[in-house]
């Protein structure tokens, strides 16, 4: 049977559980794929820290980068992470070296994608990256396979286990942000820094690499990234009241010759798909001619997940399948038009925290009506014994920019007691 | 660029859809897969049948079979459909003769699904079907290539539309099997015929296909069949008072070292994921290691999401992407254990009309006690001004031959007015 050899780089969590699962399945996936998985090599910064299992000497490499050198090595599966330093080079030169290439590096690709896509296309080599995007849903080979035939107008979604934890546990227990965060990172939901879960920076680099898969276009990093840090248990309760959850989704749309990227927290009914998934689940929905809507659901992170995902990519190079990274060609992608949202008319949810006095209500009445927004519903919530009142307004649709504008305005007036709030609903 | 000569042999709703999609979506899908999808043949039982589209008459054949003899002809598109007949010998004798297939007849893969794998594999040709499960629901390629890595234990799902929309509509509209199956029909939702729809026949077939994909087993027609023709409105309306609702699910499932496989109307709790699915959609839920739970979710049936399967299976063999049609080998696969669920244990809810008079309840209760099946909840139910009863009782888990035994038994007492009702409950 034939072999392909393969160097593992990057030895953490997710790298010591693929080692393992690919020497202990090497039958079945050899089986399964006409090739044998052949790791040769493997490497990683620390070879003393400590692993639950043993490095076998002769697989060791000292130096990382002469996995892209050796004549022995036909792919090379990149788990350092961050899209600069070793990674990076790490992969460029697999590719440049004509080495497969199969990475669960959001960052990278997210950043170097396209010129990574066309080294790899000149070298007819592979390189995939299912395990960069939500682990254990198989998104991007549904993208580039299973859903080929169809032109996409949408893609959204829940692409975060940790925030999508710590907002439905927000939810569930009426607690802050805080305190379900403390919890999150005792049970290994979060990480020690969170930040990038938290700032919507995670969402933003797999919402990019899914439109581009979903358009056909370059990567673009015209993108309105919002993360969760400022969803107080307030706005949760609220929403609650009004019939709805908050999420934070990423979404790519394609409205009349633009696109739109965004990832911010937002209201949706509770009674839609988006809003029944809770905890560390991923989802992603589709909408596309022919199929309609497609939904992929799983595990989103973790080591089980993502090392799924990158057994597929590693399947789909022992089978032979030579695919373009960004399902068609560099020559074939487009420059899309991606566009600012400032422009596009969204429903929002605003909370104002003001003085309990006269004259308060009408006159952010007022600033609404000057830019032209019109209110579908107040809700004004006086807070006990504090002189202060909570005013809940949902809008009719209207332009981001204007939103904002009102926001903007209100913050200055003295009766504002604390920052005011925007968060956009979306209809389903 | 290369070329791919395609016949397409049927041209009903699909065929036809299938046909002008090709046609108009050439370049691009020639762009995706680096090879030209080139429609060389079309036939059909009747050429004068009114279709939407005009039949070039260079591409007409005559005899259908022709396109199995053809050296111009690589892949032939069966769209005839039925396990025997002219689908069946379309399908052999293309293989035998060394062409690609991609046919969406459930019917016949299920029947004859590993005769034709074995052919396909000696001529080193493709044998695809995803148009055959799940439409627009990317459940094959997930599971021979996104979740190739997967132990998996258990796939269960909603797989025939027809069925699951006259079920939920009789939920949410409280209407009988019999109103809501006419409108089903006026919708389009149902066929004139529907019986392999509500006998539970069509999901039967899918399931058997799933289930030797996700097993690695050969295909076992050792399956138990029921179907939703005698759910009353009644039992919807109970099974919701209880929390739960009516479902038809397929479910295949490894227990120990025993596959079960059974196809029936199930309580599910309302707030289960399945549970929410209402209408004519599709879900496929895949629990397997290590992946976790997945699920994906579409429309099941219809020309337009049954193309997006069939593009994908044309395009996958555009892209030179030989694969087992079983996914590993007809020699590595197994002769796995079905069983018969008549020694699997379930909860059920069991539904007893009786004449309202002394002894009756004491007699239904000793007959449970004597099987040894014990009671979690009983309910009963005065229907006024009949002089009779519903008696309902959950069971807890209980060996399905006691549960149906029970029925049996109390079926032929004087005191029973109509059949009684057995449901099995599943937990999730």
């Amino acid at each position: 049977m034939k072999k392909l050899n393969i160097a593992i780089i990057g030895l953490g969590n997710i790298g010591s559980y693929l080692y393992k699962f690919l020497e202990k399945n090497k039958s079945i996936l050899s089986k399964k794929n006409n090739c044998v998985p052949n790791i040769v090599y493997i490497s990683a910064k620390n070879k003393r820290r400590k692993r639950n299992f043993k490095i076998k000497k002769k697989l060791w490499l000292n130096n990382y980068l002469d996995a892209t050198k050796s004549k022995n090595v036909d792919l090379i599966v990149e788990l350092i992470g961050g899209a600069e330093g070793p990674a990076k080079k790490l992969v460029f030169n697999a590719l440049k070296n004509k080495k497969h290439v199969v990475t669960a590096n959001k960052a990278l690709i997210a950043k170097y994608g396209d010129k990574l896509s066309r080294i790899a296309e000149r070298n007819k080599v592979n390189l995939e990256f299912e395990a960069s995007v939500c682990g254990g849903v198989p998104i991007i080979r549904s993208l580039k396979e299973g859903l080929i035939a169809n032109k996409i107008n949408k893609v959204f979604g829940i692409f975060n286990g940790t925030s999508n934890y710590i907002l439905s546990s927000m939810d569930k227990e009426n607690k802050t942000f805080q305190e379900v965060l403390d919890k999150a990172k005792q049970l290994g939901y979060a990480e020690s820094d969170p930040s990038a879960d938290l700032n919507g920076q995670d969402v933003s680099a797999k919402l990019m690499i899914l439109s581009s898969l979903c358009f056909n276009s370059f990567l673009s990093n015209n993108i309105h990234v919002e993360g969760i840090k400022e969803i107080d248990k307030e706005d949760i309760s609220y929403a609650k009241k009004l019939g709805y959850k908050i999420k934070l989704l990423g979404y790519a749309e394609l409205i009349g010759k633009h696109i739109y990227q965004r990832v911010h927290p937002t209201l949706i009914k509770k009674s839609s798909y988006v809003a029944s998934i809770d905890g560390v689940l991923n989802a992603v929905i589709i909408d596309g001619t022919p199929v309609g809507q497609s939904i992929i659901q799983g595990e989103g992170a973790g080591p089980a997940a993502t090392t799924s995902a990158l057994i597929s990519d590693i399947s789909s190079i022992l089978r032979g399948n030579t695919k373009f990274p960004f399902s068609i060609s560099s020559q074939e992608r487009k420059n899309l038009n991606f566009k600012k949202i400032s422009d596009r008319s969204f429903s929002a949810y605003l909370r104002f925290e003001v003085a309990d006095k006269p004259g308060v209500l009408s006159n952010i009445t007022q600033i609404f009506s000057k830019n032209n927004v019109s209110i579908k519903r107040l809700v004004q919530d006086p807070n006990k014994g504090k002189r202060s009142s909570s005013i809940i307004i949902i809008t009719h649709p209207s332009k981001d920019k204007s939103l904002n504008k009102i926001v903007h305005t209100i913050n200055k007036r003295s009766y504002v007691k604390k920052r005011s709030k925007l968060i956009r609903i979306d209809e389903k």
